[in-house]
Parts: structure tokens; sequence; C-alpha cells
């Protein structure tokens, strides 16, 4: 089966060192400040980003093992398709989060509204373009029946990749 | 360096067979229908799907080949740094598109809005959801002074993975 390789172009910092305390979801985190520093060879090819508000960033949900084809999301009490879920532990944990831009200096990107731990490996950064991501009429499923309890203050933090209890996951 | 292995958990279908006249972005091609055929594995891991409108397909640019710190957009005359484009010639060719999803049949889903090539290996698929993904104050930095000629209609369509002129590329 055909395999591809994928390495890091840098690394996303954020004041999370373990998965509890961790946000769910970047809109949850909307006032933390992290940084993302990209290795030297891809300095470059940051120009032009100022100027963009938000950001993608494509990264390696590092601490993730192992998958399942059923998740219990957090605040749920029914099993779902992973793939209905934002959860971490997938086939190929992949990440994105939509972060805001606060500036660039150099290899240095400020951001904000980070919710991935402290040291995760970056892959890609990609521009947020209304234009092209933005959705206004769209159902989200069994998320929609549960969204009451996930705007509640305290639903907004999850361990999102505690080995010790790896079914349970808000994303 | 740490590398990261990632196997397809799936195809795309679309009726794109060639990059010329491939939509540059799944916005474009609203009425694009195709498919998607996930691995048997990987089946269970649909359920819930139905009663989202909108996925995320997370997908590798597998006919790109190398990157430049650099590209001119198309449509514009300015190269500008790789990271502020969606051009698929990436350090990690990695791409997502937001899709319609029509119908959940076994291991396939019908899709519209589709903008890659026919076979696009499938990296992980993730639900919409307008809590998590919507921003409806964002800036698109250098996007916005062109988004005017980007919406004409004859705009839409380009060749984005054709390796005779890889630099340019409208995502």
């Amino acid at each position: 089966m055909t395999t591809f390789d994928f390495t890091p172009i840098g690394t996303i910092h954020s004041p999370f060192s373990e998965p509890a305390g961790t946000p769910i979801q970047a809109v949850y985190a909307e006032d933390v400040a992290g940084h993302v520093v990209v290795d030297p060879p891809y300095i470059e090819a940051l120009d032009d980003l100022e100027g963009f508000d938000y950001l993608w960033l494509v990264y390696v949900f590092h601490n993730a093992t192992g998958w399942s084809p059923h998740v219990t999301p957090f605040r749920d009490v029914t099993a779902r398709g992973l793939f209905a879920t934002r959860a971490p532990r997938r086939p190929n944990p992949i990440g994105f989060s939509l972060v805001r831009l606060i500036s660039v200096d150099g290899a240095r990107l400020e951001i904000r509204g980070i919710d991935v731990l402290d040291g995760t490996p970056l892959l890609d950064i990609k521009p947020f373009i209304p234009n092209f991501d933005l959705r206004m009429d769209a159902r989200a499923g069994w998320m929609d029946a549960g969204r009451a309890s996930l705007e509640t203050a305290d639903a907004r933090f999850v361990n999102t990749q505690d080995k010790s209890d790896p079914e349970t996951d808000a994303r």
C-alpha cells in the first residue's frame, strides 16, 4: 500500500504542556497566545502572510496513538463514528486549527486561539480565505443537538490526548 | 529529522482526470458531483456522518512535485509566499476541501463541490462544524485585492497541477 511521508516544517508552541486543560478547539481558546517557529528553509515562504487575519495550521496529533472506529465525544453519551468527530486518535492523526495571526517576525508567527499541545509538529500553513472556507448554511449533525452544552464555559476544556481515557474526546 | 508516514484511508473520485479544467477550489465547483470510497477497515468509522451538510476531505496532492518558497497565483502578477497561497506544490503536499455531503452508502460517500483530481488519495474525513470553523471577520490579505477577478466566471478553473507550468496556480 502506498504510504506518504511528511516531514514537519516547524513547531507550534502553546501554553499547554499536557493534554489535561488543553482546549478542545481553537474557537474555545480565543485569547490563548502561542507562536509558531518554522525551520530555516521555510522562512521565505511566509512572505505575504501578514494581511490574513486567520491561518489554518495543519499538524500531527503527535501524542495520539492508535484509533477506533467509534469514539464517545466529551459530554456526549453516545459513541459516534470517528469521521463524524474531531477526535485526535485517527487512522492518520492529522489535525488542523484555525488561529488568528498577530504578527510575523522572521521564522516566528505570533498567534492567538491555539488549542494544541506545546511542541506539536507543524506540517503546513494555509491562509484562511472566507471566499473558499465559509459555508453559512451548514447543519452539524449530532453536534447540533449538543451545541448548547458545548457552549457552556465548563465544556470548553477537555483532556484531548489522555491515554488513560482515549475514547473520550470532544473534538 | 522525524518523519510521519500516512497511509490513505480511501480514494476521492471526481470527473477531473487531468489538471487542466480542474476547479481551483471547491467553492467554484458547487455542482460537481464526485464520490469517496473508503477502504474496508474504515467503513464503520463513517457512522453519524449523515446529518452533516459539509465535510472536510484531507488528501494528498499526489501529482504535485517539489515546491518553491514563492508562487505566482493564477490571475496575479506578483509572486507570493507559498504559505500565503493554497498552491498544491507545498513542502508537505496536503490539501483539504470543504465538500457537500449528499449521502452515505456503505463505503461510499456521494459528494458535491469536489475540486480535486480523480484518484486523489484520501487521508482523513472531518465534519465541518460551523461553531468551530466559521470566522466572519477575516481579512484575506493579497486575496482581497484580487477578489473581484477571482469571482469572474472565467477565473473559476485553472490547471492546478500542470507540471509544465507548476508555478502558476490560483489556490
